[in-house]
């Protein structure tokens, strides 16, 4: 089966489905988007998604595009049209096509959407979880607003690569004063030695993750302690648990930060049980 | 006549130059870019602009799609094509099409490469400088290597639409220390009281333009004082003159500063004289 993909009104075979080469997106990185898990035939957290797409556009001034429920529709399209019970369903709004100038294009230019979707092996992702994965610490070198889900992510490219070349699966962004601010594509997390979990507050300098947010609904049902505070690479290297959070990722256990291991370097209880519980939280809507 | 672009190996209407939705260039803005002007049928400082391109490629780590004299190649066929006498050359190039993924792709992925180009009235420019423009100042919040010509442009969307909005032509960025970096598009310059020029080093913190360079020969070549340093928006505020230097934009007067005239408001003696003779010290290749 070929894979489809939604491009700016229609459904196109996936090696077929293009942008101008004068989308905003592409000339200026003048674009946002989501990427959404999907599980078992559910999309996980869509309204989150949704909502925090609206706050994206709002804050780079892009109009959007349909309203929420003609989009929950095209994803789901996407969704069925690829045959998608597990994966992710990937969102992609831009400021549209307009001769190549810095400033907004004329009113009248509209957004540009891509919507794809790919299924995935949910087993992989719960196996890479029983052996956790090795994050380094790399300087925070982005700019000021990485609260907007842009698609300005050469940073994050650039850090995702190192991480690789290190052996590592992740990198996380540290600030001038040696606080974790997230990881380049997921947020940080540890559990402290007597066992509070901490993430860093996402008012400023981070992304507020979604599946952090749900992440902390799930800490308050189960009446767990946590706090939103920053904390150091060496309180996480002391930590007795580290994890991250991002769609698809879930909670995914940090047994490594750069050559120090986590605890005893192996997967905590904690980060598995919240594993474990993480979706009878979330919300999941039917495709 | 319809304007044709080059898009990977292919001359096309340029309302049908399309690029996949998986281009890094657009979901990643992991890719780079050169704006050179032409002028009375000649490329101007083309062997900097194409300098620099492999530099930001190294940079980046991205191969590069074809040697020097094939892109060259390319580039004039586009003039050609769309007969260009006087305007630019658009010349993008961002890592290639490969599911979605922030690390490198594989190797066996080729850059992507897409050429415009389209006629500019040289004499609009020369009009916008005979009055000179205004500049607003807005705080540096961009990542920390703006000395790669990446296509990561939104921040610089965003000061340029602010700078419009305010009724001026370009924003300058200004570090944390009250510095003027560069413009959202330009490089930035004052003339002393005493009748020194003076721009920031391109070491760090700025992109090293071609028009910047090549002014740097002119004022050798003319025996005028010239100094590379960091000056404050005070200091430039209280400047004999003030200008910028881009493509096309050559040396574009600075009249004003956010509310604040600099001196008589009229373009300066030291900015036209530079304008002037820019040409005939820049490199001039035919097309």
């Amino acid at each position: 089966m070929s894979r489809i993909a939604y491009v700016n009104g229609r459904y196109t075979p996936h090696s077929e489905a293009c942008v101008h080469v004068e989308d905003r997106g592409y000339q200026f990185s003048d674009g946002v988007y989501e990427v959404c898990e999907i599980r078992d035939g559910h999309l996980i957290d869509e309204t989150r998604h949704l909502v925090r797409l609206e706050r994206s556009l709002d804050e780079l001034r892009i109009a959007r595009p349909m309203t929420r429920a003609a989009l929950k529709c095209v994803l789901r399209e996407v969704l069925r049209r690829n045959r998608v019970r597990d994966g992710i369903v990937y969102l992609q709004v831009t400021r549209g096509v307009s001769r190549r100038d810095h400033i907004f294009p004329p009113t009248h230019v509209t957004p540009a959407v891509v919507v794809t979707a790919r299924s995935l092996d949910p087993s992989r992702s719960s196996k890479a979880a029983e052996q956790g994965i090795s994050v380094i610490t790399l300087p925070d070198n982005r700019w000021d607003r990485v609260d907007i889900k842009a698609v300005s992510l050469l940073p994050n490219v650039l850090a995702k690569q190192a991480a690789k070349e290190a052996g590592a699966k992740e990198a996380w962004f540290v600030d001038a004063d040696g606080y974790v601010t997230e990881g380049a594509s997921t947020n940080a997390w540890i559990v402290t030695p007597d066992g509070e979990l901490v993430t860093r507050p996402a008012e400023q300098g981070i992304l507020r993750g979604v599946t952090r947010t749900t992440l902390i609904d799930v800490l308050e049902k189960k009446g767990l302690r946590f706090v939103e505070r920053p904390f150091t690479v060496e309180e996480a290297k002391k930590a007795r648990e580290a994890f991250i959070t991002a769609a698809t990722q879930i909670t995914m256990p940090v047994v490594r930060i750069d050559d120090t291991m986590v605890a005893d370097g192996k997967p905590g209880p904690v980060t598995q049980a919240l594993r474990a519980v993480f979706h009878d939280v979330a919300e999941r809507l039917p495709i």
